[in-house]
C-alpha cells in the first residue's frame, strides 16, 4: 500500500497566514488527519476544519485520529515522549489502513511550522518501518510562531550580528551564558523567564498570534511580568486554552564580554 | 505627510511559499520599494518584480533604491552596519517625499521573513524620526529558510525537548558549549562549519530553497563537507549569487552532560 502524507505548516494564526503551497496541498489531498487532543483544544481543531472546508477538493474526509493518554510530567522525559509517540504511530496505521485506499494522499494541518517543537514528523516517521506500508513524505514550510511574534511587534530577532537561541521553558535556566542575548521561549505554560531573567532585560510576550484574540505586552521584566502571568491566566481560562510564545532580550550592558550589540 | 510601509516576507523561495496576508498586502500597496544591491542579486530583483507584476493592483509603481556602498570587512562591524543603515535612511527619505503623496502605502519585499538577519526593519527605524514625515508601519511574517531547509530535508530542527540556536558564520565559533546541539546557521559564505565542527556532527546544507535551482547535501560532516564546498562554488558560479544555510546538528554523544536527545 502507497500513500502520499503531507505534513503542512498552516502558521500560528489567522487563514492569512497560508502559504500559497500550503493552500494547493490542502486542495490535493484525499484524507485529514486530525490529532484529536482533548476538548481542551477542540477550538483549534475547529479552526483547523474551517481552513479545510474552505480549500479543500470535493470529496475530502476529515478523519480525528484519538490521542493515547500521556504523563506531561515523567521522571524520564525522552522516554515518555517516545513512549507515546510509538503509541500515537501505532493508532495511525491502523487509521490509514482502513480510511485510504493505495495511491492515495492524506495530510496533518501543523500549527505554525512542522519543524518548531511539533511532534508530527516524528509520529510519520514512526509510520516508515511498518510491514507494507509505503510512505511518499512531504513538508510544507510554514510561518512559524517566532516570526508572527517578531512581525506582531515590528522589531527583529537579534541585534546586528548577534545570535538567537530558540528554547523550551523547561531548559530556559540552562541556556549558557553567552547564547541568551536573544531567546525565543516556546512551550512554558510557568513563564520560565520570571525565574531567570533580570528585571532590566526586556520581554515581548504574544498569544493567539494572528488570531482575532491576540494578546500582546512587552516591556522590562520588572516591570511586566505581572501583567504577563495576570494576562495568561485569564487568557487561558476565557479559551480553555492558550498558545504563547516569547522573546527574551537580555539587557545590553547585564554582560559585560557578551554579544557587541 | 503620513505614509503607510509594509514589510512583507515573501519567503525564501519561489511564489507558492506566500502567504494569503502577503499577497493581500501585494495588492493594497502604491509603490514598490527595491534595495538595489547592483547586478550581483538583479535574478533576486526580477524574482520580485514578477510577484509584484503577478499580485499587484493597477497603477502600482517599483521604485529602485540605490544601495550606498558598504564595507563587508570592516574593523568595527557593528559601527560599520549602522553608518550604512543611516545612509540607506537617507536616500529612502528622499525617494519617499518625492515618489509617495500624504496617505499612499510603500512596500518592502524581503526574502523569508523580516525578523532574521535582514536589515529592512532598521532602515525604517531610521525614518521614524525625520521632520514631518509619520510612518504607520506594519509586518507581514514569512517562511523563514530555516523553515524550508528543514522541510526540504523533512526533518525537525531539534531533538526531543532540545533547543535551537540561530547563528552567522561570522560567530558560529562563538557558540557557548551547550548551546551548540542544534545550529542553523546563516550568512555563512565561508562555510564556518568546516572549522568549529566534528567529523560526526551531522550537517544539512540546502541553496536556493524553494526555487528550481535548490541544492541539497546533507550527511556527516568528515564525508560532505567538500561535496557542499564544490556545490557551493559550481552554484555561485552558475547564477552570480547564492543564498545557502545550513543546519548543524552535533553528533549524540559527542558532548557527555550536554542535552538529553
Amino acid at each position: 500500500m502507497s500513500i502520499t502524507v503531507r505534513v503542512i505548516g498552516i502558521g500560528p494564526g489567522g487563514p492569512g497566514q497560508l502559504t500559497l503551497d500550503a493552500v494547493d496541498a490542502i486542495g490535493a489531498t484525499d484524507v485529514f488527519l486530525l490529532l484529536d487532543k482533548g476538548s481542551r483544544v477542540a477550538e483549534l481543531n475547529t479552526l483547523r476544519e474551517e481552513l479545510v472546508a474552505r480549500y479543500g477538493r470535493d470529496g475530502h474526509r476529515v478523519v480525528r485520529v484519538p490521542d493515547p493518554p500521556r504523563d506531561r510530567d515523567p521522571v524520564d522525559y525522552g522516554a515518555e515522549v517516545r513512549r507515546w509517540h510509538r503509541a500515537r504511530g501505532d493508532a495511525l496505521e491502523a487509521l490509514l489502513r482502513t480510511e485510504l485506499s493505495d495511491g492515495q494522499s492524506a495530510a496533518f494541518l501543523v500549527w505554525g511550522d512542522p519543524s518548531l517543537y511539533d511532534s508530527t514528523l516524528r509520529i510519520v516517521d514512526e509510520l516508515r518501518d511498518r510491514d507494507g506500508l509505503s510512505l511518499d513524505v512531504s513538508v510544507i514550510p510554514g510561518v512559524t510562531s517566532a516570526a508572527a511574534l517578531t512581525a506582531a511587534f515590528g522589531i527583529t530577532a537579534q541585534g546586528i550580528g548577534q545570535a538567537v537561541h530558540i528554547t523550551t521553558g523547561r531548559r530556559l535556566a540552562q541556556t549558557p551564558a553567552g547564547a541568551d542575548a536573544n531567546q525565543i521561549v516556546m512551550l512554558d505554560s510557568h513563564l520560565a523567564f520570571t525565574e531567570t531573567a533580570a528585571d532590566d532585560d526586556h520581554v515581548y510576550w504574544g498569544a493567539f498570534l494572528g488570531t482575532e484574540h491576540q494578546l500582546l505586552i512587552s516591556g522590562r521584566v520588572g516591570e511586566v511580568a505581572e501583567s504577563i502571568a495576570q494576562a495568561r491566566r485569564r487568557g487561558r481560562e476565557e479559551h480553555g486554552w492558550i498558545m504563547d510564545i516569547y522573546l527574551l532580550r537580555r539587557a545590553s550592558g547585564r554582560q559585560p564580554g557578551g554579544d557587541g550589540a
